[in-house]
């Protein structure tokens, strides 16, 4: 499969707004401060609480769990509250994540460890954890079985786990130099592929037409989808679309590994190694470090080989799709998405063209 | 009632081996480092992962949710399951809270963060959250039907959500001194109480014998219950039964209110509440404020009006069952574990007498 940028799978825009309203409508009625905390980490509320005017970031984790509903058949709108599960437990993810990397923003904004502190942070995380898995329950008032519900939360629950798996692995990592591109591509299979696998298995679990065969395929596709997306943002790190910005560059600075290093440490020359020895014997990569680093891998072909695996791991995530028997036009889909997700800055795309649908429907 | 400390309840000890065993058994085949932290903080296993030849603390939510079960006429195994889901989400919320109130030390050793630093405890918390719900589903070898797991799983995130406000508020009431006697208990009531109501809860939930008034008239003993204990656990701060242990002071060094500051700065002399507000501008209460404190208080009677919280705090708990009619020795049995652990100290007596009961049954 060759990556091409493009538009935005209609699929995956259509339904923000009104994914974006059911999100919204689970922490409405709640008045203690602390679901402030949680819309201003969404994005819909300033820190003193006035609503906030602005596109919000797209939320691919529950589009995706939408579309892929609907591709196998079912009704989106039952698939709602498991859209909203899976989007709540990726923003938990996000906001302990900024005080585990340090990041000071999120979204161009402080981040909630930053407004709050890191005690508020965690908190907020945790309640946001919670309110993950209550949203499942809404499910009842669509006729979905408490089999269904309570299948969905285990999905969640075990999705949830190997994302702490994956982010224990990462944080590991982080003091090693010795990580092979293999090791890398495992950990991200579980820390960022993780979630995009429980996409999918719940969005096909609201369906209600899956066979245990397809729901197995999906969360292989899921999960090496994940991998993409992540080396996608690992790229744009590196070689940014637009001007660079410095402040999502917390996972880079935390020496967080991402797929160009790994590959030339295991396969560059001797002299590529030693250089990019040096950069990481500091204590953090700093901006005349990240420039310094990028011309070493540039010259060592990281780019090249990490669109490579890009494709590769594309190409396997749609095989594993055919080999299930999938419906071809699911597998179109399917496919269609996960090109586009995996495009070096195409969630940033996202983020544009699914805000401009919001602001269409909500005009 | 009149508080009087003595020997744990048999129904509460009973069952600590048994619970101990089912508690590890959820990560013993786990093999990643990850369930190593978590097994550290559990009290199993070295920093090293060597295991560890020691008592372990008595797992107070998870027995009461057995002993609840019994005492409703279930059968204690059925509720084993549940009894690891509130043990794991109890043990969670402490992992993160070591963090946030800053304590080095957890029973004697290092915390989970002081061990291996924030990043890797943020997400040890997280992993131990998701490994409480998938305790649930251990339920289903039992024979217990999906309806009554979802359920269960929705009481177990209703009370983690309500830990989370109660500890927002917890965190917002550090830095203010006017905080009156009722807002601390009801803060106490969702902080503490949330998961002994929800430890009470499941067992009802699993004994399968349970109305919903029975059910209702128990959230609301587990939630007085647990602003009980947490006024127990406050006495034992400022007049501790044994010596000071300085590192169980954290709470106290960050500021968190107490009932007995609450009770002198609401109800003090002008002289007492201006002696305390002296002593709380300090940036952090060290060991000397922390006995100029602890003499005031004794001075305005604050353990009395202490222990006579407690004491019309277990009455009223009690009474919420009688209105319910629940059996008397379901009410006898409650009230005899209440009567135990709201007395000053009874946990730490707890911890003794159950590892002692591990200690025989495992010889």
């Amino acid at each position: 499969m060759t990556i091409e940028s493009g538009n935005p799978p209609a699929g995956l825009i259509e339904r923000q707004a009104e994914l974006e309203a059911a999100l919204k409508a689970l922490i409405a009625d709640r008045p203690l401060p602390l679901y402030r905390m949680m819309g201003y980490h969404m994005g819909w509320a300033e820190t003193t609480g006035e609503a906030r005017i602005a596109t919000t970031p797209a939320r691919v984790h529950g589009g995706l769990a939408l579309v892929t509903s609907e591709l196998l058949g079912g009704d989106y709108k039952a698939a709602m509250p498991h859209a909203c599960a899976v989007e709540y437990l990726y923003n938990h993810v996000l906001i302990h994540d900024d005080i585990r990397d340090g990041n000071s923003e999120r979204d161009g904004r402080a981040s909630v460890w930053w407004s709050w502190g890191p005690a508020q942070a965690i908190n907020t995380g945790d309640g946001m954890h919670a309110l993950a898995r209550l949203a499942l329950f809404g499910a009842r008032n669509h006729g979905v079985s408490s089999d269904s519900i309570a299948e969905a939360t285990r999905v969640l629950d075990e999705a949830n786990l190997d994302t702490c798996e994956g982010q224990y692995r990462d944080i590991t990592l982080q003091e090693r130099l010795d990580v092979g591109v293999d090791e890398y591509l495992s950990m991200s299979e579980s820390q960022t592929g993780a979630l995009f696998a429980c996409a999918v298995h719940l969005g096909a679990l609201a369906s209600g037409n899956a066979t245990d065969e397809v729901i197995t395929a999906l969360d292989l596709f899921g999960r090496k989808l994940g991998a993409t997306i992540r080396i996608a943002d690992d790229c744009d790190l590196f070689w940014p679309a637009g001007e660079r910005d410095e402040t999502r560059q917390g996972r880079l600075v935390a020496k967080k590994k991402t797929l160009p290093v790994t590959y030339v440490i295991e396969s560059g020359t001797p002299t590529e190694r030693r250089q990019i020895g040096e950069i990481y014997m500091n204590r953090v990569i700093d901006p005349t470090s990240a420039t310094a680093l990028t011309e070493v891998l540039a010259a060592a072909g990281a780019l090249e080989f990490s669109k490579g695996t890009i494709a590769r791991l594309l190409d396997e995530a749609v095989s594993v799709l055919e080999s299930a028997r999938l419906p071809v036009g699911a597998i179109d889909g399917l496919r269609e998405v996960a090109r586009f997700l995996a495009t070096p800055g195409g969630l940033a795309s996202a983020d544009l063209a699914m805000g401009e649908s919001i602001i269409t429907e909500e005009a």
